[in-house]
Formats: structure tokens, sequence, C-alpha cells
């Protein structure tokens, strides 16, 4: 690995010169009043560790992401956001795109109504949630007019993994699927034990670390535009 | 300010020497499923300073703290937390102490059910989340059997800010409250303007750094225990 990682240093790899690819990463927050929110675990470790993969090879990348701790890699460009339908406008606003890349864990769910001032607990007991759907990021870029030539979506599971994955790809529109089991800590994880699924089926990778996949994943984008210009 | 903190470092302060003070910092995060929470904008910066500013002084410093991002201050014990219950355990675990500062912005609500795999999103809309209340962490230290002689207790507010103050401390039975208006984009920020509520009523303090905040706090806090021992 250390080998790998010094050649590609050593040998800058062009790729994806010239691709515009669209990455989201991260967790979105969705405000219930100005003090607390509904969230998830996701690090966004992965996602950036793609934008950086990509961006190594040459490519464009806008990445939108939502709050996280970890630095922007070199080369990119970061649009930060907080709900999912900020990210929504922000990864319209990115295209046209060669490629997009969903890796960011979207709220499926927003307070209906969120409250402009702090909810005070009454003695009435506790406030009724009222949620409603959040806009679909991934199957809205896949149903778009501007649709990137490849979408890729992920999918983070806990129970039936690929059945919920081979269903969340047909659902969606998407070219390629990558489903994980976070069941087992992958959440701010260094490692990551992934699945690809695309037309021809499913294809389980190995356990490794989150920038060997994003490293694999990233040459595989750049085998599909090699195929598609020529 | 900096002549300050040169001088507090050469001269080191022993007036909390022996004391054991207890302090919570940052958030709670309940789970909805494996993958969601619930959660505060709280950054920690706030209760993290106070309890650097009170082990500088010599105190023997547990800090039960949320998630967070900073590191711990030296020389002081952290024990990282979750979910409100789990702080509430810690800081009944951390008994007895001569003073409890809770700085925590413990989640008032949790989900009643948490599931126990990811909810699937279905053509059924959201999910009603139905919520029960937390433990009250300050109210239960100040009803302890094992209160400690010094309980301060933190308001974060968006509205009527000093009136929900002076009412928190009276219901909840503490010593000292600081109050903060949250609406300015206090959360991780490093600066901060507190008000602070005791028998004799309230004190506005100017706008000032976070850690300034904390060794004024840390102050007071030495004064009352060099009263209370002579």
């Amino acid at each position: 690995v250390i080998r790998d990682r010094i050649l590609s240093v050593l040998t800058p790899d062009h790729s994806l010169q010239g691709r515009h690819i669209l990455v989201t990463a991260g967790p979105t927050v969705e405000p219930l009043d100005p003090v607390r929110f509904l969230s998830n675990h996701s690090s966004g470790r992965q996602g950036y560790a793609i934008a950086a993969s990509l961006a190594q090879r040459g490519a464009d990348v806008t990445l939108v992401s939502g709050p996280v701790t970890i630095p922007v890699p070199p080369g990119v460009r970061r649009i930060a956001v907080q709900t999912a339908r900020e990210m929504l406008t922000a990864c319209e606003a990115a295209l046209p795109a060669d490629a997009a890349i969903c890796a960011a864990a979207v709220s499926d769910w927003r307070a209906k109504q969120p409250a402009a001032g702090k909810i005070k607990k009454t003695a009435d007991g506790p406030p009724s949630l009222e949620l409603v759907e959040n806009p679909d990021i991934l199957a809205t870029l896949c149903r778009s007019t501007r649709r990137p030539s490849l979408v890729v979506g992920f999918a983070a599971e806990t129970d039936d993994v690929l059945d919920n994955a081979l269903a969340k790809r047909a659902r969606k529109g998407c070219d390629w699927l990558v489903a994980n089991d976070v069941r087992q800590g992958v959440f701010g994880a260094t490692r990551n034990t992934v699945s690809l699924i695309d037309e021809s089926g499913v294809q389980g990778w190995p356990e490794m670390d989150k920038m060997h996949v994003a490293d694999r994943l990233a040459e595989r984008i750049a085998t599909f535009f090699a195929g598609s210009s020529s």
C-alpha cells in the first residue's frame, strides 16, 4: 500500500483530466429549533477520500459537504451545507458534471416546521415532532435533464444489506451503487467493507482502508470514461 | 490578556487544590436508530475551558463530556458519554464532588423506543417520532443526598434570556446559573456574553473569550471555597 501511494505520488495520473465530478459527503443537519437538530453519524471520511482520489487523477472536483471535521483535500472545491435542501440546491448549481458520486448521508426527513425560538420544556411533556420527507438528491440527479453520464449512489444499511441495495439502485435509477453494512462501527472508522452493484450484478470488495476504497472506485470511474470516450 | 496569561502560567495557582470538581460539557446524542440521532449545537468549548481553568488552579477535575472535537485539557480526567442517561450515570459515579459545573447541553428529550435497525423510508411517509423526557441532570445533582456544596447550572436561551434563567435557577435548585443568549452564533464560537445569577441577583459580564469567562468563573469558585473553609 505504501509503495503504491509513493508510486502514485511520483507518477501523476491524468486519467480524469477535464472531467467535472460532483461528490457529496457527510451528514445533513436538520434543525428542530435554533439549538436542536436531527442528524446522523456519517463522518464524511469515505466521501472526502473519494474526492481526494478523483482530484489526484486530475478531475475537477466539486465537493458538496455537510458539517464534518476533516480538512478539504488539495485541489477540491468544497461547498459547505447544512440541510438536505441546501445540499440539493448546491448539487443542482454544480451541474453540469460528468459524474456524480453521492456519498453523503442525507437525512430522509426534517421537522415540518422548525421552531424560531428554543422549544421550552413544559409540564405538558415532550413536543410532538412532525416530520416531512426531504428531497431525494440521488433520485433527483438521476432524473435530471442534465443527468451526469455516471451517477453513483451509496447505501448504508444495517439489515438485508444487498437486497436493500439492489432495490435502492433500481428505485433511484443510478448506475452504480456502493453498499455497506454500518452495523459494525463504520461511521468515523478508517476501514470499510463495501459491495459495488452495477448492471452486471454485485461485486463484493474485501475490507480495506476508506482511502483504498476511494482509489479503487476512482480507478473504475476513470475506466468508465476511458471506455465512453474511445 | 496575554500578560495575564503569562503571569498565570509563571505563578502556579493552588487556590482549588484538594477540591474535586465535576464539569459536564458538550451535547448529548440521543439515537433514533443505529444511524440517526437527535442532538444540539453545543461545541463543548465553554465547558472545556472551565475544566482547564479549574485544573490550572489545582482542582481535581472530572469532565463528563458528550461527543466533541476538542482535546482534553491537561490534568483533566474525561469520561466520554453519548446520551443524557449515560451522562447522569457518569456524574453520579463521579460523586462526591465539592462542586458541579453543569455546562453540557443535555437533550431534554429522547426517542421513546430507538429502532434496532435503520428505519426505512417507506411510501407511508415519515415515521412518527415519539419522544420522552430525559432525566434532568442539574436538578438531580441539586437534590442528591450527596449534593456538591456548589452547583452551577447553565442556560442557553433564545428568548427572554434573563427571565428564563431566573426561573430555571429557582426550579432546578442550583446555586449559580450562567445564562447566555445563543441567538447570535455562540455555538462553536470562541467568544461569549453571559450573565451570572446567584442569590443576590443578576450580574452581566461583558463579551469576552470563552477562556476568559472560564477564568472568571473559576476565580469566583475559588473565592467561594476560600470563604467556606475559613
